[in-house]
């Protein structure tokens, strides 16, 4: 089915189309600020902030430059700029034009995460993780495009085997970054919830399923990194409590940056397919593209 | 059924007593170490660390005390124990005795926790907030215990409202380790398992029930604070999305620490219970008990 162009039908915003151009369609400044860096981020900017930790001294610094990403704040993110302005921090704001003293504009998409992310990276002195990132997600888009069949195309097979089941998400400590992103892409783009399992998962795996052990949907285990001791202990507990573990992960030569990026482009497309495969728009439910809209552009933002 | 007498005797552990006598027992430590202090918890000790944060200058700090608080950490705990030594920060521990350098010995239970809170607690100098977590602790387990029938005690009430519902955690930013809270005691304790939404609940909320809206469980929103912007619109988006939205939070005169603790507190009560309405013994599954045995005491451990 999801190999049948009618089901493309479905995604009336064209998102498959945004998908595919993803990967090196940055075009946002690349100035490097001064170091060091902390960032703080909000809604669609959230996941860069995390992302970006290892290039990161501090979530809020007091020299440097303090950069503060994304959107749905609620004026909270005024008030930490306006601190670090007071303490002579060089402030930068990337997110929609109704936030004050914005440097970069970022019109609010399912797939804003790239520019907030890719933003951070050349900003701060990571050009080259930035343009690696890009190759790696570009690599990744030739082979889930919606013209790659389901038995060549990891994320169409990736989004049947999260079909009409619960995923529950997990990965190692250094990555829990991953579980949200993924647990945001599912949610949003997917139309589906699933279970992060980010804190202490040993203790809650091991009692969670017992007072309703057969009850309810199916689920499907998805383990977002390669393991560490915890992960290779929750395997053994999820054996017996899942209908399927599966390991998602990135290629093999990336580390870093590059393998975050490339990971949740992977979630992106799988997201999108789900979303068809349970024929839905892939597109912003109502409720969050009405709350959007009221952060949207209404003039012309500072640009570099 | 939960006021009935033989619903008890699931709970072959004595689980209940140990609940029942937790506030005011803590007899560890009461030595205040030099500032600034830095904490890192795994596995019991990851909560109290979180609950911490407004204490501590860091998780890692370069001078004063390096707290590390916490099981199953499978080593990584003691490397970063020798990192701090090695810079000179004096290096406190609190967890089993297999974990070397110890100070503090706390055996693992499902209500360790307490111990590990109360112990950084008093270690960083508020004592008063420790007692003032006891008094409010006690306040609540006059109301929680078995002998208060189900139309006065808000635990039992709480936990029919839970049964055979699918539970979504949600509060502000600010108090988002009441998620991981109530998640742990939900699954270590309830044996239920519970969808943490801490991170971006709108993107998450706008989308993820839309593909198998009618499918599944019942749902029920726990709203473990009061109100910030974003729990406001997130309640709206819940309403035509779960079956019930019920807002859990601590006595109004509490504040700080003795707040986060007497949730905590609640919410294992309410897990206690949850446990007994589904037939489960609320004592450790017995994956967990097996992993957690491994690292008990084999020997008297150095106490202060």
């Amino acid at each position: 089915m999801l190999d049948d162009r009618s089901t493309l039908e479905r995604d009336r915003s064209g998102l498959w189309q945004a998908l595919l151009e993803l990967p090196g369609s940055y075009a946002g400044p690349n100035r490097v600020w001064p170091a060091p860096y902390g960032a703080i981020g909000y809604g669609e900017g959230a996941l860069a902030a995390r992302l970006g930790e290892d290039w990161l001294s501090a979530p809020l610094v007091l020299e440097g430059t303090q950069f503060v990403l994304g959107n749905l704040d609620f004026g909270e993110a005024e008030s930490y700029a306006d601190i670090a302005d007071a303490r002579g921090v060089g402030v930068v704001r990337a997110g929609p034009s109704s936030s004050g003293g914005l440097t970069f504009l970022v019109p609010p998409s399912p797939l804003s995460h790239y520019s907030y992310a890719q933003y951070l990276a050349y900003s701060s002195g990571h050009a080259q993780e930035a343009a690696a990132a890009d190759e790696a997600m570009r690599r990744l888009a030739a082979r889930c495009t919606p013209a790659v069949p389901t038995d060549e195309n990891p994320a169409k097979q990736l989004a049947w085997k999260l079909w009409t089941r619960t995923p529950l998400l997990l990965a190692a400590r250094d990555h829990a970054a991953r579980i949200s992103a993924w647990h945001v892409l599912l949610a949003r783009i997917g139309k589906s919830m699933s279970v992060p399992l980010g804190d202490e998962p040993l203790l809650v795996l091991s009692g969670g399923f017992e007072a309703r052990h057969e009850s309810g949907d199916q689920r499907v285990a998805l383990i977002l990194s390669t393991d560490d001791p915890t992960l290779t202990l929750a395997r053994e507990m999820l054996e017996t409590r899942v209908d399927e573990i599966i390991e998602v992960l990135p290629d093999p030569d990336l580390e870093g940056y590059a393998a975050d990026m490339q990971l949740w482009y992977l979630g992106a497309w799988t997201a999108y397919y789900l979303a068809l495969a349970y024929g839905q728009d892939p597109s912003d439910a109502r409720p969050l593209s009405a709350l959007l809209a009221l952060e949207e552009p209404q003039e012309e933002a500072e640009q570099e």
